[in-house]
């Protein structure tokens, strides 16, 4: 039974298609046995939850839809003085996301820097 | 014992000399203690493969003789459509290349994303 | 009880101080669950530990402050013909920055290369 956590901490709509078509693969490849998969968005990732881009908010419909979580980090909400309300879609939310990523590894998910 | 999985998912030639760079002080600073590395290529990643250029190629002779292996997404040989034949090295392939990733570090693997 | 090894491996002010304030804001949240936290410097990531900026220079002695160590490569040092001794402040020293970050995986400790 697989857990995954996978950072998202940079700009740019070429980087934000790259990692979700990653996520969205995992998902398909993995299938049933991905039981949990938090996206952890911070810093400049936070862009990908603010996108007009249509096939960035598609793809994430579509991740949410294979139940995977984004989680956000209060700290980069904080900082860029953004409304969670005002995201893209419903979120989680996480004190620090470093932190987050941090204390998932020690409780066994993997981890990836895409 | 010492069990490593390599992300190589990025394009450019200074990121391909750089990453095999890596590989290779890796390997020459565990030495026998590594007895299993996977270089896990995907997305522009595979311009690593396709690479002319001398030093890339000669580096990818020095991981194989290592005894490390390039393992390659067939996701991204399927939408660049390109042969795995064509490469410059003969490689193993996985379904997909993150997926890959996430099932070596469940195995225990050390995860690096250079 | 959290340990936890950090990638430090491209160039640039903008980088390093995302890098450093992420550190930061890792060891605000944890607090004293974080009881081990290295910085693996290696390759174009020297450059941190050489930087004149004072934004860089004031977070560097933050993180010291916090106990958190910097662990320099001795492949770059020498490939990069420098002294530790004239770095911005006293580090630890690992013969492979890449090895480091794979043996400390091995020991239990969660990765971030962000």
């Amino acid at each position: 039974m697989t857990k995954v956590v996978i950072q998202v901490n940079q700009d740019g709509v070429d980087y934000f298609k790259r990692v979700t078509n990653n996520i969205i693969n995992l998902k398909k490849n993995l299938g049933v046995k991905l039981i949990e998969c938090e996206i952890v968005v911070f810093g400049a990732g936070l862009g990908l939850l603010q996108s007009e881009d249509d096939t960035i908010r598609k793809r994430i419909k579509e991740i949410l839809a294979f139940d995977m979580r984004f989680v956000v980090c209060n700290n980069t909400l904080t900082n860029k003085n953004v409304d969670v309300n005002n995201l893209q879609c419903s979120v989680n939310q996480a004190g620090s996301g470093v932190a987050h990523l941090v204390t998932r590894q020690e409780e066994g998910w993997a981890y990836l820097a895409l």
